[in-house]
């Protein structure tokens, strides 16, 4: 990218953020909606690594940078508001979820309420070592 | 669903509202991406059509209500943070967005910017007849 223009297009909130939707490519699973501030999404963009704002820390966050499981990014693309989003990525070690899911969405609605129905693949634990 | 328990789990942002993904059954493709409130989730539970808040207006949004591009809700799952819900839905008409596109995810992010990539299927003066 020669200039920062394309990141005067995104309609940031308030807060300077913009919700990020990461799908894995091949699959079309959607794993997770995270937050980007214009840092986060420049330096995804520049890097072809999932970067995201975490407001919890208020840091960036390269995802993986603790647990290993980072992402490939394939494409971005912006929707029509372009207050929203959505790339493409290899999620690297098929977890994208803090509880060792494939995917944060996890819990279906049925009738009688939520169920959590999709399986740990590996103990949180072992995926963020204490420090 | 016997009683609203459910709807408790959902965090909703200080404006009591949660983020929801429309993703195409079937294709994976993701459509588009709207705000609920808690009737908005409640109704599209109930009667398994796709129903929004709509920000700008400020009422209930039954999609497809003007353009007729309604959708056929699947499943409702909620994410990990319980704040974001993913509809796999199926969208009647093939079309999502207001611009008469198949998805509201059509700019895509190239070397030198944002490109519309996705076709126009259908004039969006035809999907909204003036009133």
């Amino acid at each position: 990218m020669n200039n920062d223009n394309w990141l005067d297009t995104v309609k940031w909130t308030a807060d300077g953020l913009v919700p990020a939707i990461a799908q894995e490519e091949g699959t079309g699973r959607v794993l997770m909606v995270a937050w980007m501030n214009r840092d986060a999404l420049r330096e995804t963009a520049l890097t072809h690594r999932g970067v995201y704002w975490s407001r919890s820390r208020s840091k960036l966050w390269r995802k993986g940078e603790e647990s290993g499981n980072v992402q490939a990014i394939r494409e971005i693309r912006l929707d029509c508001d372009n207050d929203v989003i959505l790339l493409q990525i290899e999620q690297i070690g098929g977890i994208a979820c803090h509880t060792g899911r494939a995917s944060c969405f996890y819990q279906r609605l049925d009738a009688d309420g939520w169920h959590s129905i999709d399986p740990v693949l590996k103990d949180p634990g072992e995926m963020y070592a204490s420090s």
